[in-house]
C-alpha cells in the first residue's frame, strides 16, 4: 500500500527498486555514481526517485560507498573553553577538504566513551578524533583497526591507523617555574590537577624538578591538588591559606584553576602581582582579559586541533604520520613581578 | 569474489542476503527487529552476519526504520562559552531518553547553515535544534516539514513541526538599567551588540525605555555598538574614553563585552566598582570568577538548552508545544555600587 505522497523518510531503496523494476543494488549503484546501466534503467530509477520524492540520501550512499565524509570528534565535555579551542581548530582544518566533524561528548564517562566510539563506527565515519581519551591504549588500538583514530592530548605508540598527539607539559611547567625563580621568588606554591591526570602529573614533575635544580627544597605543604576548574582552584587556594602557608607566588597547572586562585587572592585582599605573583598553563582566550592579564604557558591549542585533523586525513589516505610533542611557550603578561631580595627569606620554614 | 576476512565496512546488506539465501528486505527486517520469519531463515541470516563479521549498523537500521535516535544540533560556533551552556543543557536532556546529539557548526555562515541542515535531513536525524538560526522564518518552516525543528534564541510563529524559544531580553535590560538608576547613577553608558542582532536590539530598547521613564534623556553619545566579544567590548570602551564621554556606570549587552570593558577600565586606572559600576548580560559561568565578580542579568542558559531538547522530543512525539519567552533575573554581585548624590550632576552635559 503506497500513499499518494509518501514521506521520503519511509521510502526504502527496495521500494524504489521495485517501482523501477530493477534490483536494489542497481539503485544503490546509481545513487553511488558507480552504475554502468543502460539509459532505460537509469531513467526508470530516476523517475521512481522523483515520484517518491526520494532524496538520494547520505545513508544509502554511505552504505553503497562506505564513505561518509564525516569525522567523529569525541570530547569529554561539550562545554569547556579548553576543548572549544581544540574543536575550533579541528573544524577549520576539516572544512577545507570538505569533511564535516560530528561532535559528541562522553561527559567524562569511560562507558560513554566506548559507546560513542562504537556509534561512530556504526555510523561509518571516516575517522575519529578523541580529545583526552580515557580508554586504555589497547582498546584504542583495537578500535583503530576498524577506523583510523587520532588521540589528542595523549602520547601513544603510533601505528598506521592510530596516532597520539601530546604537548610538552614538562617543558612548560619548567619554564613557568623558572620564570618565577628568575624573578626572585623562592616560596612558590603549586595548584595541580587531578592526581591521576597525565598532564597534571607531568606539570607537577616539571615544577618539582626545576625547584630542586635551583636548590629550593620541594615542600609538599605548598602543593594542593584541584580539578582543573575555577571552583577547584579557588578551594585549593583557600586550603593553602587555611594552612597558614607562606608564599610569594602561585603556579597553577591550568588557567581555569588560576582564575579561581585569583578570586581567592582578591577575597583575602591580596593584590596580583604586587603581593602575589600568579602563573597559569594553557593560555585560554579569556586569560588575556583577566585583570590583570594572566602570565601563562601557551599551548597553541587551536593549531593543535588543526594538526589532529590533518593527521586524521593522513591516516585515512594511508600516509605515514609523525607527530612530535608540541612545544609550548611562556607568555609573560601582568600577573608576575620581580620581588625584592628582602622578601626571599624563610623559604624553608614552610 | 569474497575475501576470507572481509572488512565489515565493505559488506553490504545484499551480500548478507545472498549468502543467507534470503531477500535484502528480510535481512533489513531482521536487523530492524520487525521480522516475522521462520527460525531457519533467521538462523541463516545470523550465521551470514557472523561469518562476514557484519555489524548490524546504524545506517542499515536507519534505512529500514527511518529512526536514528540522533538529534542534529546546529551551533553558530563550536567555541563559545555562551553556546557551550546551551549545548550542555541540550546534551543532558537528550541523554536521558537515549538520544545522541550531533553537534555541528555553521561558522556564522547562512550558506553553511543551509548545507548543515540539509546534511542533517539526509542523515535522517529525528529532530534538529538550531542555535540562533540566521535563516529566515519561511525557510525554517519549509525544512520543518521534513524534520521537526526547534530554533533556540528566536521567536517564531509555532507550528506542529516548528518551535522557537526566546528569552525576555527587554525585561532583562530594563532590570539592569533600573538597578543602576536605583543606585543613583544617571550617566550610564551602554555597550551594545551588533546593529542587526535581535537580542542586541531588544536590550538597547530596554535600556533606552528605562532611562526615559526615569526622566533621564537618552544620549546616543553614551552608546557604542560592539560584537558581543571581549575584544569588541574593550574597543567600544576605548571609543567612549576617546570621546571624553563622562559616565559613572556601564551596562554591557553581554558578559563577554563586559570582560573587555572591564580590562579597558583597568588600563585607564579606574576601579570597578569604586570609580565605575559595570553590569553585563547572560551570566556566563566565568562571570562569577571575574574580579570583582560581575553583576549581570542571568539567563538560565543551561535550563534553556534542556527546554529546547524537551520541546524537540515533544515535536517528534507529535505533541503540542507551548514555549513562552524565558524570564531572566538580575544577579547583583560586586561590580555595582551606590554613588553619592554629589556625583549625580551633569547628566545632560554629554
Amino acid at each position: 500500500m503506497i500513499e499518494e505522497s509518501p514521506n521520503p523518510a519511509n521510502v526504502t531503496l527496495e521500494e524504489i527498486a521495485r517501482a523501477a523494476g530493477v534490483s536494489p543494488s542497481t539503485v544503490s549503484r546509481i545513487l553511488n555514481g558507480s552504475a554502468r546501466v543502460g539509459p532505460a534503467k537509469q531513467q526508470a530509477v530516476e523517475q521512481a526517485i522523483a515520484r517518491f520524492n526520494y532524496r538520494p540520501n547520505v545513508l544509502a550512499r554511505s552504505l553503497a560507498s562506505g564513505k561518509t565524509d564525516t569525522i567523529g570528534v569525541l570530547t569529554q565535555t561539550i562545554a569547556s573553553p579548553f576543548y572549544a579551542e581544540w574543536m575550533r581548530g579541528i573544524e577549520d582544518a576539516l572544512h577545507e577538504p570538505g569533511f564535516t566533524p560530528l561532535f559528541v561528548s562522553s561527559r567524562w564517562s569511560v562507558r560513554d566513551e566506548v559507546s560513542r566510539i562504537e556509534q561512530f563506527i556504526e555510523r561509518r565515519v571516516d575517522g575519529i578524533i578523541v580529545l583526552h581519551a580515557q580508554l586504555d591504549e589497547q582498546s584504542l588500538r583495537d578500535y583503530s583497526r576498524r577506523v583510523p583514530i587520532v588521540a589528542l592530548g595523549r602520547s601513544l605508540q603510533n601505528s598506521p591507523t592510530l596516532a597520539g598527539l601530546s604537548i610538552n607539559n614538562l617543558q612548560g611547567a619548567r619554564d613557568a617555574t623558572q620564570h618565577l625563580i628568575d624573578q626572585g621568588h623562592r616560596e612558590i606554591a603549586f595548584i595541580g590537577g587531578p592526581h591521576n591526570h597525565a598532564d597534571a602529573i607531568e606539570r607537577l614533575d616539571g615544577y618539582r624538578m626545576t625547584l630542586e635544580e635551583a636548590g629550593i627544597a620541594f615542600d609538599a605543604n605548598r602543593v594542593e591538588h584541584a580539578d582543573f576548574l575555577e571552583a577547584g582552584g579557588l578551594a585549593a587556594m583557600e586550603r593553602l591559606f587555611a594552612r597558614g602557608q607562606s608564599f610569594s607566588a602561585v603556579f597553577c597547572a591550568n588557567d581555569l584553576s588560576a582564575y579561581g586562585a585569583r578570586l581567592a587572592l582578591f577575597r583575602h585582599g591580596l593584590r596580583v602581582p604586587e603581593d602575589v605573583s600568579l602563573v597559569g598553563f594553557d593560555d585560554l582566550p579569556a586569560s588575556s582579559y583577566m585583570t590583570p592579564p594572566l602570565t601563562t604557558v601557551r599551548q597553541p591549542t587551536y593549531e593543535i586541533g588543526r594538526l589532529a585533523a590533518e593527521a586524521t586525513m593522513q591516516l585515512i589516505r594511508k600516509e605515514s604520520v609523525v607527530l612530535n610533542p608540541v612545544p609550548v611557550t611562556l607568555v609573560t603578561r601582568e600577573t608576575t613581578r620581580r620581588i625584592s631580595p628582602s622578601c626571599r627569606e624563610g623559604d624553608s620554614q614552610g
